[in-house]
C-alpha cells in the first residue's frame, strides 16, 4: 500500500528526529525560560504554554498558529520561511481548515515542533529575533485576528464527572439523602453530544425554542425560559484507535493532545421534559462554545495534583497511578449588555472525581474507536462551596437564590444579550499557563 | 468571496439545466421503464431504484456507483468517459472517499444525474448499450467489488419512534399499564449516537466488554452477555442548515437525500446499568451497521402511505399533511456459523408513529444545524404482532421465549459467530425497490 509506505518513511524520520530534539523538549516547561517577545506577568501565554489554534486575518485562508504574549505566530508562514526544515512536516499542514492533520502527525512531531518554536522564541536565540522582515510576516496581534474552530470534531462526548455537580443535581431533582445514582461512583457517566453546533469563542447564538411542560397542563412551544451555562473543560484526542481497541488508564496520556475550556449551554426547561429515558438532546444541541487555544497536555504537566479519593474502589480497568488531576483555576463571568462583567463562579478542575485518563479508558473499554480531533468534555465542574458551582441551576439553586449583576439587575438564569465568559489558568510561583477566554453572547430567540 | 461567486455560477447553470431535464426526471420512477441490463424480478435494484454507494474493486481508489440488477455502475468512469457532459459536476466528484461532496451539490444536480443514468440504461438508448469497450470499463458485478461506507457521517442521531417498540420496552422495564412515558406522544424522543463506529454491511466486530450489575452484588467487568440487534432504518441528510435555522415538516423532504437499513447493535446488560440518567453510551457505541446503498427518497415516493394517527394532537410545528409514512417491508435473519439463516422478524416501516419529516422538524426546531451526510435513525421498528418485533429483547421477551434456529439451537440474544442480516424492500405490482443487505457477524470478545 503506497500510504503505508509513506507513513513508514515518515515514522522513520520522526524516530531519528526525536533523538536529536529530546534534550530540548525536556526543558520546554522550565519556569525560568524567557522570550524576547514581551509577555506580561498576567498573560495566559508565556513561552512555556505555546498552545495551538487556527486563525484568519480576514485576508488570507486560515492558518495554524501558536499564542505568545499578545501575539499569534503564524506557523504556516514560519514553515514557508524554512524555520522548520528539520521537522518532517507536509508542505501545507498549517494551511488546512483545521489542526487535525497536524495533530495526527503524532506527539513526536507536534512535540518537536513546539520545541522548535520555543527555541526560536527564547531570549538567546537571534534567528527570528534579528530578522525584522520575517518577524513582520509571522507575528500578528491577537486583537487583530479572528480565531477559528481549531479542530474538526468527529465525535463529541460529554461526561458528568464532578461529584459536587452530580450531588447538587441529585439533591434538587431526586432524593437529597441519596443524591448520587447507584452507578455514579462505579463508572464515569457520559453521553454523546452534537458536534455540528460546537462553536469557537466569540460566536453568538439565538436563544433556543422548544417544547416545555407546564405543571398540570399540556406541553407548549416557545423560547427557552431557563437558559444556563455549564462550566466545563474538554480534551482533544491526538491519536486514533481502531474499533475493538481499548486504551488503558496508563496509556491514555498518549492519546490526549490537549485541553480547552468548554461551555455546554443548556436549556433547563426543555431538558426536564425531554430527557427521560434517553438523555439530553435539544436542550443541549443548539450551541456549545469552546475556547480557541488547545493547551497541550505537556504544558499542564507541572500542575498535576492528586486525584479525588475514590470510594468504593473502582474496577481494575479504571484504576490508575500517579497524580492525574490538574490544578486549573476556573472562573465564570456574566456580562449584561452595557454593563461590566460580574464573576459568578470560581471553581477548579481539581474537584473532578473522574480523571481524563479514566474517562478515556472507560470510553474505549468496549472497543469504541476514537479519532484525532474528537472532543471529550468534563461535565459541569462544581466545587464543594456555593461560589464554586459551575451552572446557574446550582448557583441560583433552581432560581431560588438570584445573583446580583454590577448594574443592579438579578439573574436566576441567562438573559438575552448577556455574554457568558469562562476563564481558566494554572499558576505555580511566577509561572502562569492559561486558556484565554471562552465567551459567547445570547441573542433573542428568532 | 470567490467561493460564493463560483457557487452562484454553478447554481445558475443548474437552474438552466433543470429546465432541460425536468420532463425526464418526472418519469424516472415509471414502473414500465425497462433496462437493457437484465434485472431479475426479485432484484432490489431495477432501473427505477438507482441507489448510490461507494465501492472499490481492490485495485483502484474508491469510486461512487449506482446499483442496477447484479451490477455496480462506476460513476467516475462514466464521468471520465464524458457521459455526464451536460451536468455541472466537479471533475473528480465521484472519486472522493465519500458521497458527501456529490450529495452536497443539491437535489437539482443529483436528480439530473440519476435521470441521466436512467436514460443511459433504458432499453431504447443505444449510447452505452452499443459501446462494448465503455461497458467493460463501467460495469462490475456486485459480487466482485467491496462496498464501502457511503458517507462521512458528521453527526448521528437515533430516534425512538416506533410506538410498538416503545410500548414493549415500557411494559418490560416500567409499568405495563403506563408503558409509554409522558413525553413520548408529544415529541419524537431521540438522542445523539457515536458516528465513528458506524460500519458498512459486511464489517464484523468483536462482542463488547463492559460493566454490568448483578442483582445484590457490586458491578463486574466482562464480555456482554445480552447482545442484541435493533432493526432500524436511517435517513441521510442531503442539505445543510446554519445554526439558528429550523426546517419545517413541509420543507423537510428537501433535506432528506435517501434512506438505508441500520442495525443499532445494543448490549442490553451494559445498557441497564449505565443509562440512567443520561441515556445509552457504551451499550451502543461499540458498533452499528448500515447498508451500503442509499436509496433516494425519490425512489421511495411511490410507496408512501398514510401516517400513524397521532393522538393527542401534536404541537403545530410537528403537524404535517399528506402521506408521510412509507410501506417498506423489513426482515431480520440470524445465521449461526455453519447453518442456514432463520428469519426472526418481519416488520414494516409503516408502523412508525413519528415520520422522518417530524423527526427532522423536531431536531432543528431549536436551531440545531445539520450537515450533508448526517444520519438520523428511526429507532427499533416493531410492529404490533409478536413476529414483527424488531429486537431480540422483544422477540424473546427478555429471554423468556427463546427463538429456534434452523440447526436446532436456541437464541435469547445473539451468540458469537452469528451473522445478523437485515433486509428491506418496497413492492407495488411488479415494481420492487430494495435496499440490499445490511449484515454483520459477531466475533468473540477480545
Amino acid at each position: 500500500m503506497p500510504v503505508g509506505k509513506k507513513m513508514h518513511g515518515l515514522l522513520t524520520s520522526i524516530a531519528k528526529f526525536t533523538l536529536i530534539f529530546e534534550p530540548m523538549s525536556k526543558n520546554l516547561q522550565d519556569p525560568s525560560l524567557r522570550s524576547w517577545i514581551e509577555v506580561k506577568p498576567d498573560s495566559d501565554f508565556p513561552i512555556q504554554n505555546l498552545p495551538f489554534g487556527m486563525f484568519t486575518d480576514g485576508k488570507t485562508d486560515p492558518h495554524a498558529c501558536c499564542a505568545i504574549g499578545e501575539y499569534v505566530i503564524d506557523l504556516q508562514k514560519l514553515h514557508e520561511l524554512s524555520y522548520f526544515n528539520n521537522i518532517p512536516l507536509p508542505v501545507n499542514v498549517f494551511a488546512r481548515t483545521y489542526l487535525n492533520d497536524f495533530i495526527g502527525l503524532g506527539k513526536e512531531t507536534t512535540g518537536a515542533l513546539r520545541a522548535r518554536i520555543s527555541e526560536l522564541l527564547q531570549t538567546d536565540n537571534k534567528q527570528l529575533q534579528d530578522n525584522k522582515a520575517d518577524r513582520e510576516i509571522v507575528f500578528k496581534f491577537q486583537k487583530d485576528v479572528t480565531m477559528l474552530l481549531p479542530v474538526r470534531i468527529g465525535d463529541y462526548t460529554d461526561f458528568y464527572s464532578s461529584i459536587d455537580h452530580a450531588t447538587n443535581v441529585g439533591k434538587m431533582f431526586r432524593d437529597p439523602e441519596n443524591a448520587l445514582l447507584p452507578n455514579w461512583k462505579h463508572l464515569p457517566v457520559g453521553y454523546h453530544g452534537r458536534a455540528s453546533s460546537i462553536c469557537v469563542s466569540g460566536h453568538s447564538f439565538h436563544r433556543p425554542k422548544g417544547q416545555t411542560k407546564p405543571t398540570d397542563a399540556p406541553p407548549v412551544f416557545g423560547a427557552c425560559k431557563l437558559l444556563d451555562f455549564e462550566l466545563e473543560t474538554a480534551f482533544i484526542i491526538g491519536r486514533s484507535t481502531q474499533m475493538g481497541e481499548s486504551v488503558s488508564t496508563d496509556k491514555a496520556g498518549e492519546y490526549i493532545f490537549g485541553m480547552v475550556l468548554f461551555n455546554d449551554w443548556s436549556a433547563r426547561d426543555i431538558q426536564t421534559w425531554e430527557y427521560v429515558p434517553l438523555g439530553p438532546f435539544l436542550a443541549k444541541n443548539f450551541a456549545s462554545t469552546m475556547s480557541p487555544w488547545i493547551v497541550t497536555i505537556e504544558a499542564l504537566e507541572a500542575f498535576r495534583v492528586k486525584g479525588y479519593k475514590q470510594e468504593p474502589k473502582v474496577l481494575p480497568y479504571l484504576e490508575y497511578s500517579g497524580k492525574k488531576n490538574i490544578d486549573i483555576n476556573l472562573e465564570v463571568y456574566i456580562k449584561p449588555e452595557n454593563s461590566e462583567a460580574a464573576r459568578v463562579c470560581e471553581s477548579n478542575y481539581r474537584y473532578m472525581y473522574w480523571t481524563m485518563e479514566q474517562q478515556l479508558a472507560h470510553h474505549t473499554v468496549n472497543g469504541c474507536n476514537i479519532n484525532v480531533g474528537d472532543m471529550m468534555a468534563s461535565g459541569t465542574i462544581s466545587g464543594p462551596e456555593k461560589h464554586q458551582f459551575g451552572s446557574m441551576l446550582e448557583l441560583s439553586w433552581r432560581g431560588t437564590n438570584p445573583l446580583k449583576m454590577k448594574d443592579g439587575s438579578e439573574r436566576k438564569f441567562i438573559n438575552d444579550h448577556d455574554t457568558v465568559i469562562l476563564r481558566g489558568w494554572c499558576k505555580k510561583g511566577d509561572l502562569r499557563i492559561g486558556f484565554g477566554e471562552c465567551a459567547a453572547k445570547v441573542l433573542p430567540a428568532t
